[in-house]
């Protein structure tokens, strides 16, 4: 059941001073906003605005994978060192890899990546060709032990990813997933509004030969990215040592000059091959009765990463400008007046608004108007309804748009069609 | 969207040959009917099917918790010891914390409940008395290092758990939102279809002085428990070292003769009083501007345990029995007959009923129909729906349902209809 939310109550609290450490702007304003708050270096809590949005990834996550048949499962966050072990990794991930010993000193390590768990947890279960291909997918805390954790979300240690791994009897099978899981990927950062390129990656510590990056374009990026209106992305660093990029490229696709950024990593996919499966010994049986090794893919899309994308490319000088698909509530109703007619007023449009599926949060705090407009330009809400006691009084209400600052007067009565129509538009 | 689901594209793998550890229903029938794996003692993976049902439990809770005013949040699992040495319990906690040091030598554990994430994330950012009451909650894993883990997701290591922290200015207003979870726990406990008993309990290492349990009646449970059809129960633990389990007692509340079981501890409500306040330093200003310790509550659903103790209660020799509220699809259409025609009808009803918002597994699987009847009944769906070569020419279809055996013949026209009805009434 949805229900309005109610500032009064909201457990949201805003910062004015902000530590030193906060440097970039989706740093800034998480916390600012009251989206984050930090416990510990690169280990962060989300509060109830930041939570909000970050469920709506996850839908906007699980709704691509489950499109394309991925199936949804959790696997442990606490992983036993044998598996790390019997594929090479226990040594070979370094101290990014938090490791511990349980009370009967068997060692452990907590989960930065899952091919591993999966390639066991599979093993003796796919017995047949018949089997595949099948593709799971999680969406869990990992824990990257990063040397230095910085730029809040964007690289902390403990982090919110949805990771896939997909399981094939060809490459051309592993080549079509792959090519379904970089389809889905476009589509999930168009619904987050990110502006963002494709681009060749290096496959790091998860290994194998083919793997493509999404880059979400923004400076506070730690990776160097240069790209084209047309679509086009590359890393400098893929580009070779001799690229120089302080001097102007053409687009090698369109011929327009490229421009500069440094990109943040939002998503990745990955073609393994058959270099987990052989380690661990994963095997299925092909037509004729033979033992074979399966390919295998991963995928990962990084939930609190990408919510600091959004917010590193959709802000300004007062705060987040949320996009509509992961807003925490679409609509702020300002309830200027304590008039009771006119707070009424705002409460029973808020009331058929929800019943309408938008979701509101009515800012009734005893505040000055003040406080209440920079809370709301703050916090970031696709519209803001402001109800007034002069504008009530002559039978009208202002409507906001938080992206481009214009302002509507509707009539009273047609409040709730106009703000839906409004909604719409963005 | 809702989709249709389809057994030969599911990864479901049930399993004849079961560990000599599995010794208690819920834990053989879990893995054999392909809900969960395990990665380590007391490590277990979801696999799809299991993890709908988790997903189901959560949202049960989510909907009770967002009913009583609690907001969600999401805590660090990983947290720093210097926490854990604010409130005295790095050494109270003993080798069930387990802690780790990060590549910096600081000291870690992981979380197996937040007392001390939360208090220290609301000092400072509580002023006043008018930003209290408010309550908290996340829905999360947490990690305790059992001795003996065993019985399957009973007693797991890494588990995952509602935990809610409430904070007042006063004994009163904690009472009160004590009892509206106790309300809400009673109501979540219904929602899962769980035969339970409220009971006074011990506080153990949370601390406080007033808890009650909610305990599931199951045999399987490590908590031994007398009861009444009246509503009466509690652990014979709390009635006293005299109390004598081998004679019948009668029932203090209707002077019934009282029944003994070991119960399962599914949720736990606890009044902290000003303990963590007071020793973490957590203050809010009142009315004259005086500091102040906030009382606290917190408030626990075993969500994993939630769904042992319902297989526990709700099973039979040939499988699980699920709820409609948690079963993992509500009904599973068996495709018994290859004749395009049947099969087409088969998939046409389910997407009709997937459009009604049904949750529909279609069984289109090239197997015996011995085989797929068996899995129907290890899997537990609420209505099996036989879609046969015979019948389907006779214009019918059969309707069984899991928990009783009743069948149902019912007219090829009619099935959509016929079949919401049926579920309707379970």
């Amino acid at each position: 059941m949805v229900r309005v939310a109610y500032m009064s109550k909201m457990y949201a609290p805003t910062l004015k001073e902000l530590p030193a450490e906060a440097e970039i702007a989706s740093h800034k304003l998480s916390l600012r906003a009251g989206l984050i708050r930090k416990s510990a270096s690169g280990i962060y809590s989300f509060l109830p605005l930041g939570y909000r949005v970050i469920k709506k990834i996850e839908d906007i996550v699980r709704d691509e994978m489950d499109a394309i048949g991925c199936q949804e499962v959790l696997l442990p966050i606490v992983q036993p060192a044998e598996l790390w072990r019997e594929s090479g990794r226990w040594d070979d991930y370094g101290p990014e890899l938090a490791r511990f010993n349980d009370r009967h000193e068997r060692e452990f390590c907590l989960g930065p990546t899952h091919e591993e768990i999966i390639t066991d947890m599979v093993k003796g279960e796919i017995r047949s060709y018949r089997n595949l291909p099948f593709t799971l997918y999680q969406i869990n805390m990992k824990f990257r032990d990063e040397v230095r954790p910085r730029f809040g979300l964007l690289r902390g240690r403990e982090f919110n990813m949805k990771d896939a791994y997909s399981f094939h009897t060809t490459q051309e099978s592993l080549q079509e997933h792959y090519d379904q899981q970089a389809a889905a990927y476009g589509r999930i950062c168009e619904r987050l509004g990110l502006d963002y390129r494709p681009v060749d990656a290096d496959s790091g510590q998860i290994g194998g030969d083919v793997s493509r990056e999404f880059m979400a374009l923004a400076d506070a990026g730690e990776a160097e990215l240069v790209y084209c209106d047309c679509g086009y992305g590359a890393t400098t660093e893929s580009l070779g040592e001799d690229f120089d990029p302080s001097i102007e490229h053409s687009c090698p696709k369109c011929g327009a000059p490229l421009k500069l950024v440094r990109g943040i990593e939002v998503s990745q996919v990955f073609q393994l091959g058959t270099k987990y499966s052989k380690v661990m010994g994963l095997t299925y049986q092909d037509e004729n009765g033979v033992d074979q090794f399966p390919f295998m893919g991963c995928y990962g899309v990084g939930v609190s990463r990408s919510m600091a994308a959004v917010i590193e490319q959709s802000h300004d000088d007062d705060g987040i400008i949320w996009p509509v698909s992961i807003a925490p509530y679409q609509v702020m109703i300002i309830a200027l007046s304590s008039d009771d007619e006119a707070f009424n007023y705002a409460d029973s449009l808020a009331q058929q608004l929800v019943e309408k599926g938008v979701e509101i949060v009515v800012d009734d705090r005893d505040e000055r108007a003040g406080v209440k407009f920079a809370d709301a330009d703050l916090l970031g809400f696709p519209l803001q309804v402001i109800v007034g006691k002069r504008g009530f009084e002559a039978g009208e209400i202002e409507v906001k748009i938080r992206k481009t600052g214009e302002k509507h007067v509707v009539a009273l009565d047609d409040a709730t069609t106009e703000i839906k129509q409004l909604l719409d538009r963005l």
